[in-house]
């Protein structure tokens, strides 16, 4: 089955060759995403694709920004997490990666998160389909960022989807199994998938 | 593309034949929903799978409850898109469909929306392939089907996904042109894909 194929092949990516990458290629991962559903078919989402070094330098500048200021307050759980992945404020896959698709929603669309994320989902099994990476970037100041590329009122910036060629096989993060996280007609009743 | 071909392909379905649907393929389309990324890796989604009647129909009656009280207090455009579009309280789906799956998510993870939401795109796609219609059903109350099923607490209802062979063959709802959602660089520059 391609779908499942898919998924479980696909990885986030961090490190990107800097090279390679076709628009024709970016704007079919985006023909995929615009067939998602939507709340009330409002097709909440928007996309600002970004070649221009002088643009995805900004970006980076205004995101790391933002992170370095998220960095000082995180606390708990999340910043262990992040310091023991080796996390940091620095993005430079903002720099790096031949395409940034800066995916927006419509705030006042209904359920505009939600669809949204139905696209972005759409669009991570394109791109891997296309042998393309992708990492789903949330900036920790999103308003930030749509501030530094001119976003139009009414939009808010949901993710940056950075892509293009891996520059790292790094494996994928394990999931825990269909038995954990589902159960049949009640909770007691763990899935098996046999 | 396959992905591209899939996400072209699918369509909202709400009238499902009773039969049809073995257990295996519903536990294939999780098996790509819980390949999806999660912020922190927390894979917040969790999932109960319903194919027993009785369920379903406690399903039905707290969601079409919930309905009832939505569909008096809604105005506005959304309110004109729904009549115009013959939606109403009664959500027979809930009960036609084989099974359905309620997809909830960890409220206090990182990112818990959006991930899950991205779970969900897999899931459509999965369906998609496997021949399955599948619906995006977001319960007006969603506490209330929560509470109905007795879902752990920190477990929030994000969506219903009834899983069927379509019975009723509705064309896609269309979308809009990829030169009216995306910018290249600018936002005065529209992609063009061709």
């Amino acid at each position: 089955m391609r779908v499942l194929e898919l998924a479980k092949a696909r990885r986030s990516v961090r490190r990107f060759r800097r090279e390679g990458v076709a628009l024709g290629d970016v704007l079919m991962i985006l023909e995929a995403a615009r067939q998602a559903p939507s709340g009330a078919n409002s097709q909440p989402w928007r996309f600002l694709v970004v070649s221009d070094s002088g643009l995805k330098a900004r970006i980076r500048a205004a995101a790391e920004d933002g992170e370095r200021r998220f960095y000082e307050r995180v606390s708990g759980e999340l910043r262990e997490w992040l310091l023991s992945r080796g996390f940091s404020p620095e993005k430079p896959f903002l720099e790096e990666a031949p395409f940034l698709v800066l995916v927006f929603s419509q705030a006042r669309a209904p359920y505009s998160v939600q669809s949204t994320w139905i696209a972005v989902g759409y669009a991570l099994l394109a791109a891997e389909e296309l042998g393309l990476g992708t990492l789903t970037y949330t900036p920790s100041d999103p308003d930030r960022v749509a501030e530094t590329v001119g976003a139009p009122e009414g939009l808010r910036l949901e993710v940056i989807l950075p892509i293009g060629i891996p520059a790292e096989d790094k494996p994928k993060e394990p999931r825990l199994p269909l038995s954990e996280i589902c159960r049949l007609n009640s909770w007691n009743n763990p899935c098996s998938s046999g």
